[in-house]
């Protein structure tokens, strides 16, 4: 292998860098832009946006696909180099691997298709007819295994689609995972089911005017420390973050019936930008300035969702707020406490479930893709299999597809593999938050007194400010000292939901 | 000249319009970055946002000046092209020897010096000391001459700066106009200063809540027509415009104690909106789709602020809104339109000048950057010169430079040349709108209706829908049937302003 000089490798290495950086900057800017369409942008505006995006997306992936980016990686792999530079290089030649392997007409098709499937999956589920989607979604299918042959001839090609969301968990680790949440939440929730407890679900029934609800939004926000200089709240039909360490925003929506709804929405994004928020500043525009893969991000959306917002400590803390904004509301913090955790076991509705059934939307949905790329299932069936499932997994059978397998937009972008990634995030969550508590004197009482720096600051050291130096495994691990497993999340659950339940 | 088959020519073309759009549309997700940094990027995301744009800027330079962009002009020049295809070429051509001939180093040093100018020429003017801002002007002036000298070694350099901001007018002409506006308004000015009329002019005092002040902004922009599902309202400290035909978004300011500003301002921007909403949707991405330069930018602006927005038909029209927004504000039709013309003479502020001393601080401007640029002044002789001339032209003295000579954000931007534009501006309104006027059947007794439509229609067919398809004398010449001309405005401002004062 050839060896320059050290001189020669700082500069290879410094102008690598710089490549990196510009293709991060398009990406950002190509970032503001989708946040601007859906958040602000007047309707008519799509046309010359979707082609302002379209530019900035080839010219993002000639940059990043060019013959001097291969030249850069292939020197700098012969390079002696230290752990971070080791690590921006093989994050860059993962993205550069997967996107020269890929035919760039593929890649088009892919993406004229899915411009067509969106329309064609909402008319399907506005008309409650599978029939309407199915044969684009069949066309997707093929396409995506074609785009997951090109890339790695000899793997499962979920295997390969499961990657492009969470490339460093092994798809085997994550189907133990699933199973193992299928077979212990099933009896979970059949004993949830068949409790006598009452608990005060009606803590939050009402109108509530969506103005005061953002307002309330607002004021969670400024509990947990939300840095309003690096950040805004805004509403979007389908809540998002965005955005890097100097400017990481949040949207939320409020429904006037759902309360709750509209908090922890608010409360999950702000995980997600508090990851972004704790990234490091000075590696901006590189990958060790850059968040992990899915499975972490969703960790940090679902703690702060789950592990702090449907606490008893924060309800304790945050419930006088929710009465001053709605002085009509009457619910003791253990009221809303309950109200937060009930587990809705005849609820159809993936974006609605609790954090017990909520897996078992996930385990159906991942069974089902997972046949549907290996060839074992066809479109045609999946209607009836979804239903089936769903009898199987919770007691209950969707009437019409609307509420059943037309609910979610993921298939619509050709997004298989996608799903089990909030899964594992919500599991991921159960093991951070316990290693936090461990480490962090009376964390629950700090929480109670609306104290929440020590929990951030605990994720940014151990989590945030490694951007993506560790791969995922090795930040784990690095973060909780073993490897990642499900024991805390089912010890969480089985703990809070017992106690909630008299199990 | 080699001239190919008609099928390679036009091969030629599209592959060369193709580069154009996707330069284009860089250039306007660029712009949607800006808007967002001035409207709702919170404070911290500017360290990210500026990598973001300057990484924009140079893809769009290196796209721009390509050796593939200098051979499609060099083929295409030597071909038959048809008008359209000529006039997108002739605009990029022009963009194209501007943007090759400067050296990138020098465009780098002037976008660093300027970057450094915008922090002292706000300490300076917060500070009322000149002598902070000063060095680095002085710097900027050697920078832009060393620029125009690039781009044209054997011309007047200030020449060649003005073309920045309006190519197609002639100094020689544009310096005409602003000889004559200064002639004729001079006495102009005096006569009013002399008269006895006593205008309304208490019609809008009193403190405006900002939020009332919006819904009545937006009450205007609804009876002028403006398209609410191609554009949008929010406020930015110095108000602007920007988008395109699909998404031409409007900025305004509120002030508590200055009910009339805010008005005027969003209906400013509102014609500058106005006139981008106006050019042609399948033209998008390329010059024929796009504006023409500032002169007329600026004149679609002032014929809808000052032609109907300051007109006693519009006022006649919009009182009883601003009632029915502050019931406390007591003033006919009348009193409002008094109210919205009274010419402030000892006011020392450009942008809160009226219709007619506003171009003596144009021209003002315009004589001290002519002798800055070719050496005759010094940058330490600036605050007096600037004092001598308000005196001269006014009659009144800025007490203090921060009054004076730094009240403008143009000079720390290194934009000299841009002033005249506005002037100019002013007066081919008052052409274009005489001549819609003319062809128009009662266009007073329709504004006095709320019918805008047929004023709008008319820019549409006359200026809008052209683009840059025309030159700007070919597009004044097109619209009126005659040369760019400062008789309509003289004759407008002297009949208006004889009957308000009794002259």
């Amino acid at each position: 292998m050839a060896q320059s000089t050290a001189e020669t490798d700082a500069n290879t290495y410094e102008q690598f860098l710089e490549k990196v950086r510009r293709i991060e900057n398009l990406g950002a800017g190509a970032g503001v832009l989708q946040w601007d369409q859906e958040v602000k942008m007047p309707d008519e505006g799509i046309e010359a946006r979707s082609q302002q995006l379209s530019t900035l997306s080839a010219v993002i992936h000639e940059e990043f696909t060019d013959e001097e980016m291969g030249a850069y990686l292939n020197e700098l792999e012969s390079t002696d180099l230290d752990d971070e530079q080791a690590a921006v290089v093989r994050e860059i030649r993962r993205q550069y691997d997967r996107k020269t392997r890929v035919p760039t007409e593929l890649v088009e098709e892919i993406s004229r298709t899915t411009s067509k499937a969106l329309p064609k999956w909402k008319e399907a589920k506005a008309e409650d007819d599978f029939s309407i989607f199915a044969p684009i979604l069949e066309e997707l299918i093929e396409l995506k295994k074609e785009y997951a042959e090109h890339i790695d001839p000899d793997a499962d090609p979920y295997e390969v689609l499961f990657a492009d969301y969470e490339p460093y968990i092994e798809l085997e680790k994550a189907e133990e995972m699933l199973a193992r949440l299928r077979e212990e939440l099933v009896p979970l929730i059949d004993s949830v089911s068949d409790s006598d407890a009452e608990l005060a679900t009606d803590a939050f029934a009402g109108e509530f005017d969506p103005d005061t609800q953002e307002k309330l939004a607002r004021d969670a926000l400024d509990v947990l420390g939300y840095d309003w200089d690096r950040g805004r709240l805004d509403t979007a039909p389908h809540p998002f973050s965005t955005g890097n360490q100097f400017d990481a925003r949040v949207t939320t929506r409020f429904d006037e019936t759902d309360l709750l709804g509209g908090l922890t929405s608010t409360i999950h994004e702000f995980g997600h930008a508090t990851y972004t928020l704790g990234l490091p500043d000075e590696h901006y525009g590189t990958p060790l300035g850059d968040s992990r893969d899915l499975t972490v991000h969703e960790s940090q959306s679902r703690l702060w969702e789950n592990h702090v917002g449907r606490s008893r400590a924060f309800w304790e803390l945050f419930h006088p707020r929710v009465e001053e904004r709605f002085p009509d509301v009457e619910a003791s913090g253990e009221d809303a406490y309950e109200a937060a955790n009930q587990v809705h076991d005849d609820n159809l509705i993936r974006v609605e479930a609790d954090e017990l059934t909520y897996h078992m939307h996930i385990v159906l949905r991942f069974e089902i893709e997972r046949e549907l790329i290996e060839g074992d299932l066809s479109v045609e069936e999946i209607p009836e299999t979804w239903n089936e499932k769903m009898e199987e997994f919770l007691g209950i059978r969707p009437d019409t597809d609307a509420e059943g397998c037309l609910q979610d937009i993921h298939w619509s972008h050709g997004s298989f593999g996608y799903f089990p990634t909030y899964s594992l995030g919500s599991v991921l969550a159960a093991q951070l938050y316990a290693n936090a508590d461990e480490e962090i004197d009376d964390l629950d009482g700090k929480i109670r007194e609306g104290e929440f720096d020590p929990l951030r600051e605990w994720l940014v050291e151990n989590v945030h400010r490694h951007g993506a130096r560790y791969t995922t495994p090795e930040l784990i691990e690095e973060a909780t000292d073993e490897a990642f497993t499900a024991d805390y999340f089912l010890e969480y659950v089985t703990e809070k939901y017992g106690e909630l339940y008299d199990l």
